[in-house]
This record gives structure tokens, sequence and C-alpha cells, in this order.
């Protein structure tokens, strides 16, 4: 059983500013998003956490060894140094869909995303230090068998695109359903999915549903650790392994 | 008849560096993708353009007003500030899905993606400033009607999420196929079409299709001039319009 | 005689901002000013124009080139992505001292730096593009002979940086004093100059100054083009051209 | 008697790197720069410490509560996602210039700064968690009465900043050579000096030679803690005191 701590990060009240007093010019919205995404990154990140960018404006992140004083400031961080404030809530469970719930439920009784009085909330506790474990997080990391030379190298940009957004959004809803999982699209041919303790044969299920529905071939390293870092470099690593050793399925 | 120039950017050989000489953090990859595209965007949009991150390792922009020189200057910009360089290549045709499959095209006949003795391509002729018109490019932005009441406010952040991903891809693939047209998730509820010269009737067969699919109601503003900048904001008022006048489609 | 068009840039009511409602992180403000920086260099710079640090919260660019519009824009772009907006105010001359005096009393005239009400002003006419000339701007880049060996490589960081500092000190003031002739310390052991059209032995005898007053061994090259990067990308091959033949001051 | 961890931070090999294999745009360059420094700041500041720019090709960070893994990991992290790396050198005196004596000291045994071989080093020991104490770190912000009232808003943008630079000028040498103390310009008329357990007299005579070497007159509010941050911002809440009460000398 893991235990993904999750972070519900979401910006106040960003959908009316974005058009107020009239609507803001669409690179300048577009280099804002992308990169405060990149500030949660690096800070969670270097903190061994994970962050996914999902909506933008919304934002997931597992953050098994960040305390609240870490939450606050980064919260106080972006604050001081963007034209928008962001809110933060926190819960754990087995699940992680169920932990993001929990979150965001949190989030979501404070008030309305649009909400001009709702700024900065920071809810949920995190996970005591004395109570984590070595098996709290379990990362999936995915990606598509010969993506380059199968779509990069032959079809148009948009068109390769389009084969791997079908793989993905064929993956997040069979994880999501079958495994109470969550899946991120990270970039390339990358999908990255937080995990309840899914078993071998869980994920050979999920290539083949993806396989039979989209014909998108996926392989999978799997990794569990105590930070989503450390799970997700084991993932990584097993990922090198279906790739040398052409299997579909390694775990760590 | 409107005609779009489009940049297919493509960071070279990305996927072997990523995991060379064994993989990188992954925080490390979503911070530099990330800024990568920022930097590309407020260099594309301050010059009118309008540039999408779709896989982050490709990325696809509309660079009407952007001739060789401004693109040998971000790809000279991008080589000397980041560990990775890019390869870029313009074309521009009457159908956007059209304009991008010769932009790929050029660059695949250039190399593979990972080659390695392929780096900093730039190919394809930018439309002369002599020939340039007012009615270039056509931008419809849409968005997805009450996200925050239907989905933010209420489910939880992934579930919330998969809607949006559920409208977004049927979104994309029915204007790929009845309109040759390349529809980009831009964060939010908000998805980017650039479109050839499609019509009041082909937007709400599109509204109509996405609905009866996956039933999320979206609703579109429409705008047509020289530049993505241009004609994407004049779709940015039409969608303003829209919200206060509660119809679906708004050509500007 | 040279005709540099002189911007100068200053954060709106920025002291008082950094202290409201009580003083914010310093490592954030450091963040945000140099990030801030950044953007205004690769805006300006990406135009041929050069921009300067000075004081963060002040800075000063060249910007023959640039016209209005493309202030208006930047100026924009910041107001988008920032918690703080900027003011800007052109002039030129042939005195690069004159030009900033008259940038500066333009914005002075238009209220206090730490004026709440006076934001985001835009003033000063820009060189209309038909009376650029191909010698308006000339720049010279001193560097200090053998910094490495001499500094950096003997005495711990902070006196090596005291001894550029000294060296810039003195520059930054006989420059100014003898040519109207702003100077600029731009990291390592690099002063980049703005000047009016300064001769040889103009050159030789600030080298000779600062090598008097404080010991320090500078070695310059010139450029004179249209446009700042133009003419500072010249200097930059004439330095190359002061390493290789072992002399002092060398003009493209 | 206070324990500052100074680490000296150098980009490898970067003075070569600008020029190689012809000089780089000098705005691409200050781009970099900027960037790297902040992204060190926001990766020591979120963990209490304090960096500052400096040369930029050489920092200087007070980092006390940093161990080495943390060093490692922004040595990495900058490794991954910058086309330069940077090598790290910690060490920890009562005296700031010794501490970042030894640290230099460090860094140029294990070869020059321009040493193509020499990358990426990592030496020195930092403080033990346990020997952590309250008053390791004394914190001095100075600025500069009434800046903006008698140079912002009066004089030319560069004549206001020879003043505050020769302020600068004069307390860093100072402050060195009375009291082995490492100030830094941090923008606006900002100084922040890394003390040793300097007292209030001696921030009097600080004040009294700056003012009567270059008539500016400068007040100073002093805080000591366990990190730079907590220091740091003792002292400009004490410095906001100095303001409110019209003294020039304020210990938090």
């Amino acid at each position: 059983m893991t235990r993904p701590q999750l972070t519900h990060i979401q910006i106040d009240n960003y959908g009316p500013w974005t058009v107020e007093p009239e609507p803001r010019r669409e690179m300048d919205l577009q280099t804002l998003q992308s990169r405060l995404f990149a500030d949660i990154a690096q800070f969670v990140g270097s903190r061994d956490g994970y962050a996914f960018f999902t909506r933008f404006d919304n934002m997931v992140a597992v953050t098994n060894g960040l305390d609240s004083d870490a939450h606050a400031l980064i919260q106080e961080s972006i604050g001081n140094r963007y034209p928008v404030s962001i809110s933060l809530s926190i819960a754990t469970d087995s699940s992680p869909a169920s932990a993001l719930g929990t979150a965001t439920n949190q989030l979501q009784d404070a008030g309305s995303a649009q909400d001009r009085g709702r700024t900065e909330i920071l809810r949920g506790d995190p996970i005591p230090e004395a109570k984590r474990r070595d098996d709290d997080v379990q990362i999936a990391h995915f990606d598509v068998n010969d993506a380059t030379g199968k779509y990069t190298d032959q079809l148009n940009e948009f068109d390769s695109f389009i084969n791997i957004e079908q793989g993905y959004a064929e993956l997040m809803q069979y994880m999501r359903r079958a495994h109470d999982s969550l899946s991120f699209f990270v970039g390339g041919d990358n999908i990255i999915v937080v995990c309840d303790a899914v078993d071998e044969s869980g994920y050979f299920d999920a290539i083949e549903h993806v396989r039979e529905a989209v014909e998108i071939d996926l392989k999978v390293g799997v990794g569990t650790d105590r930070t989503a870092q450390a799970a997700g470099m084991a993932a990584k690593h097993a990922l090198e392994t279906c790739r040398e050793e052409n299997v579909d399925v390694v775990f760590e």
C-alpha cells in the first residue's frame, strides 16, 4: 500500500484576471503560466517531489517530504514574484485519486476558484516525518515504443501529437478507473503515473488496453520509494532496462 | 482563404540527451522544457505570432510576420542559453495541416530528430512582406461553458482535467479531419485553433460534435487578421461577447 | 558624432513595494529583479539594442532601432507578468550623458519614482527610421588584462571583486567627466561603455588614468555601427584582437 | 563571534566559453548570467541563505543551513539546465573574509577558473547541524538616506548611479579593512553586509567614514540569527525602525 501525499495547486481567481480589464496577450499568459510551473517544479523537485502542469491554472504535485512550512514558503515566494497568487491543499491516501479528491475538497470548501476574496489558502496536513516509509510512493514512467521512428520522423508534427495524445487520453482514463491512479503527460512521448501499488499484471493490462483501443504501443518502468524523485528515478532506470531488453514492463 | 505561416520547432536529439549519461532529474527536464517554451512564446509573441507547447520537445508556432532572420535569431539565442539546440522549419499553406506537413517534411528530410549530426537546421521560406494580407490568419479561441462551476469547483482536480482533456481530444481530431485545422490546449479550459477559413456553421458543427461525443459544452470566438496576435485578440474579444450574450459562436 | 538613443527604465514605486505591508524576502526580490532585467535584455537585445542592469530598479538601455511601439510592448508585457510595472523614457543626443539626462528629466517631470499614481509612463521620441545612420552608436568593450591569472586564481573572491570594482569605479567617473560617456559593469571583468565619438588617444588616456589611480590594467575594443548590438559585436572582435596582438586599444 | 558559512560559486571556464567559437551576443550572456543567479538565489534563499551576484561569473552565498547534499543538488540542477556548469566551495570562519578566503583557496587548489578539465568541483565542509547556533550570522542592511529625493528624482540616472556606486565602493573597502566583512550591492540604494560581530560604534564609524569620503549618507539595520534569511529579515525590520525614528543605526 502506497501513501502518496498530493498537493493541489490553484492559481487564485486566474480566469477573471486573464480578461480584466480586457483580454491580456495570449503569449504573455503562456509565458507566465509556464514560468510559474517551472518555479514550482524547481521548488518541489529540489525537495524530491514531482510537480505536473496539468491545466497550468491548476497543478498537481506529489509532495511526500514537503511539510507545511515548505508549502507556505513557495506560496509566499510566488506571491512576491508574480501578479497572481496560489492556493495549496494537501492530502494523503493509499489511493492517489482519493488523496487528490480530499485536497480539492479542502480547497473547494474554502471558496470558489473564482472568488476574489479566497486567496492564498493553505489547507491539509502533510505526513508527519516519523510516519513516512520507504514505499510511500509508486511512480510508473511510460513511453511510446519507437515514437521517433514511427511518428516524429514520419508524420507531420500535429499528427504525431494526435497519436501521442490519444495514447495519453486512453491511459489516463484507464488508470483512473482501474487503479485510482493519476497519469500526467510530461512532454515528448512520456507519461508519468502516480500509482497505488499496481502489480505487474496491472501494467500489462494497461498497455494491452491502450494498444487495443488506439493502437499505441507503450512500455513502462516502475519504481517505489520514499519520495517521488527516488521512485521516479528508479522508474526511469527501469524504463531504460525495458529499452535494452525489449520488454514492456520492468519493476526496479 | 487564409495563409497561416507555420513553424515546426524541434529540440535537437532531445530524447537521447535526457538519459545520457544517465537519466536526468525529471523536474530539471520539466523546468528546462517549460522555460524554453516560455522564451519562444515571448520571442514569437512580441513579434505578433503565437507559439504552442504541443509536446514541448516539438513545438508549433504561427509565425506570420517573422522572417528568416528572426527565426535564425531565436535559434542562436536558444543555442547560447540552453544545453540543447533547436531546429526550425517554416511553411505556408491555406490549410494549416498542410503547412505544418510541409514544415515537418523539410525537417525530416534533413535527418532524424535523434540524429546527433543534425542540429540547428533552418529550412523554409517565410511569406514575403509584400505578399502578406489582412486575412492571412484565422484564430478560433474556444473555452468550456462554466468550467469553474461545473468542474473546477465540483470535481477533484484530476477528474476536472479528464473532462477538459476529453473535450480537447475530440475537438482536436474533429477540426483536423473536417477542416485541416490545428487545435492546441493552452491551459485552464482554453483551446486555440489555427483554422483555415472555417465558417459559422463549421464552428456550430464542431461544438455539436464535441457535445454529442463527450458531453462537454464549448463556445468559440473567432478572429481573422494579418497576424496570429491580432486574430487571436479579436477571437478573445469575440469570446467575451459569447459570454455576455450567452451565444456559442461569435465572429469579431 | 554618434547619436545613441537612450532609454531610462524605472520600476514604478519599487522601494515602497519592497517593504509593504512588511519587508519581503530578499532572495525573492533578487530573483524578481534579475529576471525582470533578463526579460528586458532579451527583448531589447533581440532588437539589436543593449540593456544594462545598473541599479536594477533603474535600468539603462541603448535602443537605436526600437520605436515607440516596441517600448509600449515591453511595458505591457512586464505589466502582464510581474507584480510591478515599469516606466520608460527615451531621448537621443550626441552625448550619451545628455541623452540620458533628457530621458530622466522626462520621467521626473511625470512625477516621483515613488509616486503611487505615476505608473507606466512612456515618454520621448525615438529617432525616425529615415534619420538613422550607420555610425549612430559607439560601443567600447573594456576588460582587465589577465584578470583570471592576477585576481580570480590568486585572491579570495571578494578581493578580486574589490579590484575589478575599483577599476570600474575609476573608469565610470573618468569616462563620464572626460567624454560624457556611460560605463556599465556587465560581469566578470567586463565593462561596456556607451561613448560619444571618442578617438584612440581618448581611450589610451582612460586606460592610463585607471592604471595610475588604482593599478588596474585595462584594454579596450571599440566598434561603431547603426545599433548597439552591431557596434558591440565589432567591439568584442576588436577586443579579441587586443588579446591576440597584445595591444591596449583596437578600433574594429 | 559569528560563524558565517560562505560558499564561493564559480561558473566553470566561463570567460573562454563566452568567446568560443566567436563572441556570443552580449544580451544572451546577460540573460544567461542573471537567470543563473536568479536560480541560485531561489535555491539558496528558499533554504534561508543569501546569495549575491557579485561578478556573476563568480558569486558568493551565505549558506548556513545548507549541507553538502544541497550544494551537490544545485550543482547538478544547473548542469542539467544551462550550457555551463558551476563549481562550489564552502568554508566557515568567524571572519567572513577568512571564510571566503578558504573557500576560494579550495577552488584554486583544484585548478584555474579557466581550466577546461576542472569542472563541477565541490569542496569544503558545511557546519554540522549539531554545531549550528542562533548567532551564527550577522547581517547589516544599509541604504542611502532619501536616495529617491536626493538622487533618483533629481539627477540623471547615471549620476544617481555614480553616487550610489561611490558610496558602495567606499563602504565595501572600509568594511573589508576594518571588520573583515563582505559588502554586496543588491540594487536600488541597498547594500547588504555579511559581518563579523560588529558593534554599534563600528557601524557609526562606517557611516561616518562614507559620509566624509564621498558625502553619501547611509543608515543601517542589523540582525543576528541562525541563518542569513532570519538575520537579514531582522536587519530589514531594524532598517524600517531607522526610517521611522530617524536614526542611523538600529540593532534588531
